[in-house]
């Protein structure tokens, strides 16, 4: 029946007599395809529970490696990764805390979210594509004329905690994950940049070290104190919502006194990084309102 | 324990003694958090269903006002739409068939893919975030001169069909969708910018009016035949793989015979682009390569 | 291939030269079906959450009327669901608490169970075969002579709870269900029965009245005060686990002293049943051990 | 607050004048507490898909042994698993066919059914309650004076097949099965019960055979052509619905012609069993009802 109709459009101007027959044909059409819609599933995330994003870059080592990242860290990179994780928690106010290492970033929705409905779907590609898209758009910031040579990709996943144990947990893993892999690149690029070793080298002397080893392998040999590199890179970034006092002043001009200098103050949330330990209580302590109570 | 940990990190310098518990502390810490990997639910699609991404863009209204869209269609954004599809195509080989129209655009997996293990927030999450950093990296190429003012965001969605006939009236219920938006905003701008309506006035004007009531509007009142108008806003854009045959020559020097031309022909998949009917059977009896079959 | 093996099947005794073959087909038929398991989708209960399974009566206003079941409450049907449910924590030690009342059962398990590693299908599946098939063999105790009639059916569900407020909440919504319905049912019984009301007469009365009004009539009509009413009926059934402490004697016979009595007593774990209010603190105060913190 | 109430209505008869207040107390409480039903999760399942319960008994070694089941297969056990199986059948229309084996059997539901809007939880929770109700109602049918020792359990799960191929590879799956395990158990309990072997020597002795080899066992030492055993055993038992035509004779007593017999033929849909290959085509050939159409 549908070809008919469009075997009719293509004699339309001929026969106009027919408009009639063709819309009913059309929305008829419309209403006999939309069953399609009940293939939907719902994947709403279950209430009280926080809901984290975690996204992680596609192919970032190649990416890297063509895009000529300085080694171990490179600090242009881990910029545009927070600049752009900014982006996404500006666009999603209902994001109470984001954390991010290397090429990988989790926001945690607060656990009393309604954004979306709290459709896992809708939660995880929304963010994966402000990510994306803010990643590109801040690309140049960071980086200046060095130019993109490809659109990157990165893929996230939704993961729900029900207490605030297990998402502290989930951050002290991420963040303890960062700190064995950067005091292992560390120790690895040091090697090579330093101590003049092959990769392969490198490799092989750090082959079953423990943490303990790698810190005396830098200090001993190199004098580096590992304890004194940058904390953006053994502590990863870590991003919350505070508020904070803005004072502006203006001009104003006042009919009897003329001219005056009026001081306004604000107000306002603002997104604010932190490059600190996150897996003991201080930062906690210190900001009470990222979490939710557990007894709610 | 920790934070006991944390503490001895700041004080590693004057007691290197300690890096044996150290170490020990830190491999305690990971292990001690990756139990919140188990809270990762499964959401792998179920096997020989088609595997539908779409993508619809986040306030697009706003965003086209804001990038004064021609209305109403935009040519540039509706070519950066496709170049953004086709760089996800190019990336993810697994996806037979994908259509866009609007601010919208579905990614159809094959039934048999194993992509990501099928696992659905990958799939959508990689698709919506490679879909939006193209958009990003291919702008310039699209809008020329006229900035992009922030990053856009698309959000996605997975849904699954089990049969060849479901597949179909997916795509058709998104062209009827393009075909009813279409004619409707066709007739509306039309009776704006040729008519002089205001927007209200249009608005009220097409109030309740059938398809062949907008089709004669446009016929009687403006001579706009509205089957002439271009297909890419009729019928939206269908991107597919196809084998093309390329040829090039090549000049070589044969030590017998001199200086030569070969031509070389190789055959190529391809991502290519149609304006057409797909919901009649055309479209699929000429591409009998993009379906599988429903018995297997 | 198959139905040429089923073929040779039917020939084995003329020609059991084609043993070999034949079991190579068999081999072969089973793993070549095996592939369909991989449709089994994983259903794991996410982590650190209480798993409510409820079972409910199907069609049991019809059940009740044709075992001529007491109105408003029967003791004896009352008696054979905790029976059931008894039945299945008895088999199912992870279920922390049990709630009752008319033809459902909810049974929660602990926040921390491993059993059938969470998979919500067998839970559930579990549970509903256990509470029915234990329906069945139990009812001569409760109905003596009066027979089933035929197997009745029990439809169940999941539902997981993050916090202990919410479980409470959870209890508390079905006891106050419990509440409403048979404060209703008492009234409405009680014109029926003592005031010689038809059921569409009583409908009517009851109509629109407020708790209240129910209590009203109850006590000035009839001189029942409701709060005098079965504790089993207002509040419904609510079985845990607790520690008993059993004592026996048993005659032993010592060489040197002849026969003599020694007492025993051991402590045991026995699932107990209260008809007790479980909105309040109360309860929870008394048996602390029955949820566990949020805290972990 | 709530406990307020409690506390009021334990002062009910002194201090009616509380009443309003009591009431207002009571649906606020049961409506606070409402939000807890927004924790269940939709668990629809996917259009246009077989949906299949299957059920497996738990246990069922130990339970076989208490019941002193005949080995290696006990005709009465299986004749109660498919009267239980029936009476499911029976309950719910939409199952198109059922097959059974040992202790496990298969439910498939019409791929468009609409039954409990295609819940998986109603589904399979309703058919492992009925199951077991029935397996218990129906036992003395079966075992007659022999006493059920305790109530059995079955768990149970879902699994959807998109299409024909998909369903026939699963009840196939379940066939081959069926086949292996039988002749093992054939073979088996022939060498414990014929040959005098211990069930270790049993054990030992078909350790790494092939089909063929007890094939041949079975015939060259025990004269049993495995052929030849019952095809309940060999095959399972598969149940679908057929109309059957039923005749039946009343005495009429006519004014004029006196007493005289009129026969009445009736068509009906009943559920009937086959102990036959449902592997290959012949079967689906014969009843081409059982399965709908790929293409819909």
């Amino acid at each position: 029946m549908l070809r008919q109709v469009s075997f009719l459009f293509g004699n339309l101007t001929k026969n106009r007599g027919n408009f009639a027959l063709l819309h009913t044909g059309c929305i008829m059409a419309k209403s006999k395809f939309e069953y399609v819609r009940n293939f939907e599933s719902d994947d709403t995330c279950l209430r009280n529970c926080y809901i984290v994003v975690r996204l992680d870059g596609r192919n970032f080592h190649k990416f890297s490696e063509q895009h000529n990242f300085v080694k171990p860290n490179d600090d242009r990179a881990l910029g545009l990764m927070s600049r752009s994780a900014r982006s996404v928690m500006e666009d999603l106010e209902d994001i109470a805390v984001a954390y991010g290492q290397s090429d990988e970033f989790s926001f945690v929705f607060k656990r009393s979210t309604n954004w979306f409905k709290r459709r896992a779907s809708k939660l995880m590609t929304h963010v994966a594509s402000q990510f994306s898209s803010s990643y590109v758009f801040y690309w140049e910031e960071y980086f200046g004329g060095q130019p993109l040579l490809y659109p990157p990709g990165f893929d996230g996943r939704v993961v729900l905690y029900p207490s605030n144990r297990n998402l502290r947990d989930y951050l002290s893993w991420r963040q303890a994950d960062c700190h064995i892999n950067n005091l292992y690149n560390t120790a690895f690029w040091t090697l090579v940049q330093k101590g003049g070793l092959s990769t392969n080298q490198a490799d092989k002397r750090l082959n079953g070290t423990l943490s303990a080893d790698k810190n005396e392998i830098l200090f001993s040999e190199f004098n580096i104190n590992y304890n004194d590199e940058p904390a953006l890179h053994r502590k990863g970034t870590t991003l919350i919502w505070e508020k904070v006092i803005e004072t502006s002043t203006k001009k104003v001009t006042v009919p009897s006194e003329g001219n005056k200098e009026v001081t306004f103050t604000r107000s306002r949330r603002k997104v604010t990084s932190y490059n600190c330990d996150i897996i003991g209580d201080s930062f906690w302590d210190e900001h009470p309102d990222i979490l939710e109570e557990d007894s709610c």
